[in-house]
């Protein structure tokens, strides 16, 4: 398949999503040499999970059909620009490429918060609609300090 | 359980998770009126889920257990300040307030992506670590007017 061939069969998935009341308007596929590995669409609201954006769901069901947790040589296609939390997921997973379609204001002139998120990002803590305080960072670095011990440990 | 204890519990819950092999040394709780009602360790590396940090895990059990993709009333407590996916996450479950431990720079320390993916979320798409291509703006775009149209939907 094509980029705009792979495109189109997730705009087509995005909206028997929208048609079957399993979610948002969203879906995106992950596609390995040419062919699409995996998909997902958006299931929020009927899985009772805020994660199970289009993009989280297919990078899930990529890594667990290729028994790993980075998308090496991988492409991700996306209906709608990846919102922070799809980005970070994306940038966890490592894919080589991402194509989207709709962009953050687009999905903003539909309703959703992924602009108002992307601006909340460059906001100090202390500005933030949702409060941040730290607590206990002294004690928590002991972690970080017994992970860097560890000699046989995975890195991700 | 007061404010220090809950972290406390959360930094247990790291250091168990690196004791056990079980992924990163990260763990998160969700509070709801004083009581610990989810938890949430990583396990990117042994589930091969790139999406399973701390907090991911910790929001996904909470809503399951409170059958809901929102976190009204909660607190979420993190041992070590949320990377870009999991603030989009916390963004998205819309709790409370967080109580975070370590900050992204004791996590660069210890080998950790998520100051790096903070950076690249502040660089424009052609100068990205990860190529970004847009593709069929105009045609997805019908997928949100379609989203519109609908009466009964379940907004997020």
């Amino acid at each position: 398949m094509n980029p705009d061939e792979i495109m189109e069969h997730a705009i087509a998935l995005a909206l028997k999503n929208i048609q079957t009341n399993s979610g948002g308007p969203f879906a995106a596929v992950v596609v390995k040499d040419g062919e699409i590995i995996a998909e997902g669409a958006n299931h929020v609201t009927t899985q009772h999970d805020p994660t199970a954006h289009a993009e989280v769901v297919a990078i899930r069901n990529a890594c667990k059909k290729l028994g790993t947790f980075q998308l090496d040589g991988c492409e991700i296609y996306t209906t709608c620009e990846p919102c922070p939390m799809c980005m970070g997921a994306i940038y966890w997973a490592r894919p080589e490429m991402v194509y989207y379609a709709c962009d953050q204001k687009d999905a903003a002139g539909a309703g959703f918060d992924d602009q108002f998120i992307y601006d909340e990002i460059a906001v100090p803590y202390e500005n933030r609609k949702i409060p941040f305080k730290k607590l206990h960072q002294q004690k928590a670095q002991m972690i970080f300090a017994k992970w860097l011990e560890i000699e046989d440990k995975v890195r991700y």
